[in-house]
């Protein structure tokens, strides 16, 4: 059912409560193996970021802070925020974008302070933008997460729309590379182990009641082999050379399936990109960039 | 360096202090998956190892008892066992014998105590084993386990090279049942966090050490793959059925390989297998034998 717009208004800017999210070494290669690294494991280059002992140093990829604010899915799973109740089968990623404000630490304790920083009204559903700041036990800031999730069935209660943002448009030209990897058929239910435990990954029952064939893969797993592509060709795999990381998740992917990610370079600072799942030729991830430190 | 006969006797019959595993449902999904569960992510035959809340009722397999007694490796890894010193790259797992005491929880702390039951001299290397009893937080039994580890290159010592075992050799007629899997080429990687960081299994340059042309699986995700085939098809999967285990790791696998596990039914408690790699045909896990209660 959906809330009233005055039900809505009452939950936007609301502050959750501090999130804690401490982590090991062992957390960090569990992610890594989760969004497909390494490719190669016999190449030094991937495999620092899952071995603990890598003659390379090891490291967290770039896109492991998605991480931090991961027990918002405690509340998500609730199926109820504030006056917005639903079923949260019916939950399903919008967008993200991280960006990393400093070194990210193999192991930490990390506090995160979410927020609803909008609520619009897409007509068939809600979409719910949270805003989170992440920081270390010292009070570093070492990343900051826009997400957006959007609700079907709880739309129509009235007022914006929001933006139809159109940026991170490909060019028109063909892409300067193109990766392609394959997920295996346990991808979402070993990417799971990090945190997001929502049963439409593992469940075929609950992924039916979200309407889908079956289980479909995290849109953050697609996100984190997305990253890998453009950390691999555009950062030879430093990942300092990563400032920031902008997708939409446009479709589903199911475990098992290609993920074809073909970027292009804007300009020193700027690769968009777009990831294809090549089985359906669908695209999954779209209006999507990294941004580059020189 | 070999050790002499007198440091050989110094330390059988050693008793180690107890060593704690505490383990929480994510532990025991992550072991399932790195041992190949589920083979099918749609069959909740097997979905019901890795998914906490599945239909069937989340349950561990019945090898990851083989884990209780896991903080071993520390000491293993610091070659040196009382008088016995010696490079651990040359250290490989000879048998392991795992006997289900108690129902195993999903979740529980687990004291084990583990003892040098015995140290052999095979001439070429030390074949030491170790024998360990593992009680849960009300002090029930839930697993024992025996292993023996074959230390290359401090043989010579003097004294008994031991029995030479030829028990649970194959019948001489076909198998009953053959059991195909193939392994992933990160399954190492990810078996490891599991426990067991001997970066033989995750080291190009540490498996050099050891004489292997790249890392190698760890004998026990062999066995957890050979245990979750006999499972399947003598226990419709139903872990109570499983008594106890014992293999002898006869050679390497590589990451990747293709696992073939041979079975044949000896009595209605008993199944003897042998599991060959099919790329290079050669024997992996031999001499090995489930018992089934009724």
């Amino acid at each position: 059912m959906s809330p009233t717009r005055a039900e809505v208004d009452a939950i936007i800017g609301h502050e959750f409560s501090p999130l804690m999210f401490q982590y090991t070494e062992r957390d960090v290669s569990l992610y890594a193996l989760g969004v497909g690294a390494p490719a190669d494991p016999l190449d030094q280059d991937e495999l620092k970021f899952v071995y603990e002992l890598s003659s390379e140093g090891f490291q967290a990829l770039p896109t492991f802070p998605v991480l931090y604010p991961s027990k918002m899915i405690d509340i998500l799973l609730s199926g109820s925020l504030g006056g917005l109740t639903f079923n949260p089968m019916m939950l399903v990623h919008g967008e993200q974008y991280l960006e990393i404000k400093s070194a990210i630490p193999t192991q930490a304790t990390i506090t995160s302070i979410p927020r609803i920083a909008q609520i619009y009204d897409k007509g068939s559903g809600a979409l719910v933008i949270t805003e989170t700041t992440s920081h270390d036990e010292q009070g570093t800031e070492i990343a900051a997460n826009r997400s957006s999730m959007f609700i079907r069935g709880i739309g129509g209660f009235g007022g914006d729309r929001g933006p139809s943002t159109k940026d991170n448009m490909p060019p028109e030209r063909p892409p300067d590379v193109v990766h392609q990897e394959k997920t295996s058929v346990t991808q979402a239910l070993l990417y799971r182990l990090s945190g997001d435990i929502n049963p439409l990954h593992a469940d075929p029952a609950m992924a039916a009641m979200g309407q889908f064939d079956r289980p479909i893969l995290h849109g953050l797993c697609s996100f984190g082999f997305a990253g890998r592509a453009v950390l691999k060709h555009f950062c030879h795999n430093d990942p300092t050379r990563f400032k920031s990381i902008q997708v939409r998740f446009s479709k589903h992917v199911f475990p098992g399936e290609t993920l074809v990610t073909e970027m292009w370079q804007e300009s020193a600072s700027k690769v968009i990109f777009q990831t294809k799942v090549a089985e359906r030729n669908e695209d999954v991830l779209s209006y999507a960039a990294v941004e580059l430190h020189a």
